[in-house]
């Protein structure tokens, strides 16, 4: 089944240890399609200003990534720019220029049909809501979210929640959108508010996932050189839903792998700034780190 | 194989969200034997005052823990009082009287033997290497230790390093004692100081364990309702060492099923103030969190 991704392409300046890096590819639209793109084909959906590399449009191309909807507007592509304290546990927004995303209305290319898995990446509800309405998406849907629009967005993001099916947000923006600390009761209250299956993503402690069968605890693929946490939630998400993309009818199995490959992809786009690290692993690294989360979690 | 504790028994005073609990039975040597005497025979070496109550000492028997090495010496017994944030992840110690414990030189009881299993729990490294050198230990020797330790034993601690085979303690103190951020550089770290086993303890994400031939990421018992976390750590090393207490020879299957019990054991903990949870987990309540714990985590 193809996927269908709706997120940004940004330039992002990353402060992080002691080293920078300036205008590099990012965005969640980038991070999840390129994960996702390793099982399934992806038709990625966005937006990109006149100052945006073609070569970048080619890289996703050589993925099998379909970007006949990411739109190239005049104007300036999407930037970001944030510095991660030493332990890069935490990070600190510095600018964001929403630019062409600003007053971005896509419009929904051939290539996607309503019988594609869709995920909304990581962006502001209100377009997230307008890719829902105007693909009218019959099939698995996930969508992804953060503390701005939980705040900004509250209400947009409510309606959203009973029309989806997966919800990935990490523990802090459960926290944020349940008001509950324990994160099972967070869990379950957002499981109330419509959505089915919940995936809180818990950065190098791995993530929780609930659904009304079952629950997982997802293990952390223990990586010894942290360079950059950028893109890891994003990544995780792609990895997850391109698995499951693959899949007609999915099991408890399916999801349970899933959640394992979004450990896995997410480990890649840590050990590097931006996305050079998950697009040199290829399928001989997913298997060894698969196998490596099995020795690492069997009793 | 027998298991012998050295350890505290205190009089805890616990502030806790909404509740609070005065002179409740806790100290590291409490937790840990309670634990450990579901799977194995425990010799419990300690000190309390005359104001210890008679009634705990016989339910550390009635739990068949030997309780000829628990001295009972003119004074008072150690009292440590604490308030936990609203979230429970962190606590501020609002009073410490170590009373017996600050002269205590504990006589070795006749049951102890030096072919026991050896659990240094939680005290002052000093009185560790004490006993150490008083038991002469040839079997499995492990240690738990804390922030305070750290900063103020530290020449100790670090020859006490080369004795012992495996050595338990959170996150923070991983960091604290090594320098390193990252657990795996800490447990590599820890592990040139001369212990050949590291078991970090992470709360209520779980915990990481590093040997020579494997590491291992062990689940957390997701628990509902967390009511006071004090003891967590203690209970979990107990469930580790009472069970790999029951076998002669020691496999990496033991070990990570150690931990695993170790894991549950501390979610019992956290469920009431003080002992009471645990105390009333028995072996239907264990088997039942083990088998959640595998379907938790299997893929």
């Amino acid at each position: 089944m193809n996927l269908t991704i709706i997120g940004s392409l940004a330039f992002d300046t990353v402060h992080a240890k002691d080293a920078s890096r300036r205008r590099i590819l990012g965005g969640s639209g980038t991070y999840a399609s390129i994960s996702a793109s390793a099982f399934s084909k992806v038709n990625l959906i966005s937006v990109v200003g006149e100052d945006f590399d073609r070569r970048y449009i080619e890289l996703f191309e050589t993925r099998g990534i379909n970007t006949s909807g990411v739109e190239v507007k005049k104007g300036k592509t999407f930037t970001w720019e944030a510095r991660y304290d030493k332990d890069l546990c935490h990070r600190k927004t510095l600018a964001v220029s929403l630019n062409v995303f600003e007053t971005f209305r896509p419009i929904i290319p051939k290539c996607v049909s309503s019988d594609d898995n869709l995920f909304l990446a990581n962006i502001d509800p209100d377009l997230q809501d307008w890719i829902f309405r105007a693909m009218k998406p019959s099939k698995l849907i996930a969508c992804d979210t953060m503390d701005v629009w939980i705040n900004n967005k509250r209400g947009t993001l409510l309606k959203l929640l009973k029309k989806i099916h997966i919800l990935l947000l990490n523990d802090e923006e459960a926290r944020l959108l349940t008001g509950e600390h324990n994160l099972i009761e967070a869990a379950s209250a957002i499981r109330k508010l419509g959505t089915k299956m919940v995936v809180i993503k818990k950065g190098e402690h791995g993530a929780l996932f609930f659904s009304p069968g079952f629950s997982f605890v997802v293990p952390p693929y223990l990586v010894k050189s942290v360079i950059d946490p950028t893109g890891a939630g994003d990544t995780f998400a792609g990895g997850m839903l391109g698995y499951l993309s693959r899949k007609n009818k999915i099991t408890d199995t399916d999801l349970r792998r899933s959640l394992i490959y979004g450990s896995i992809f997410g480990s890649f786009t840590v050990e590097s700034f931006g996305v050079d690290a998950l697009l040199k692993a290829g399928p001989t690294d997913i298997g060894k780190r698969y196998k490596t989360l099995k020795a690492l979690t069997l009793f």
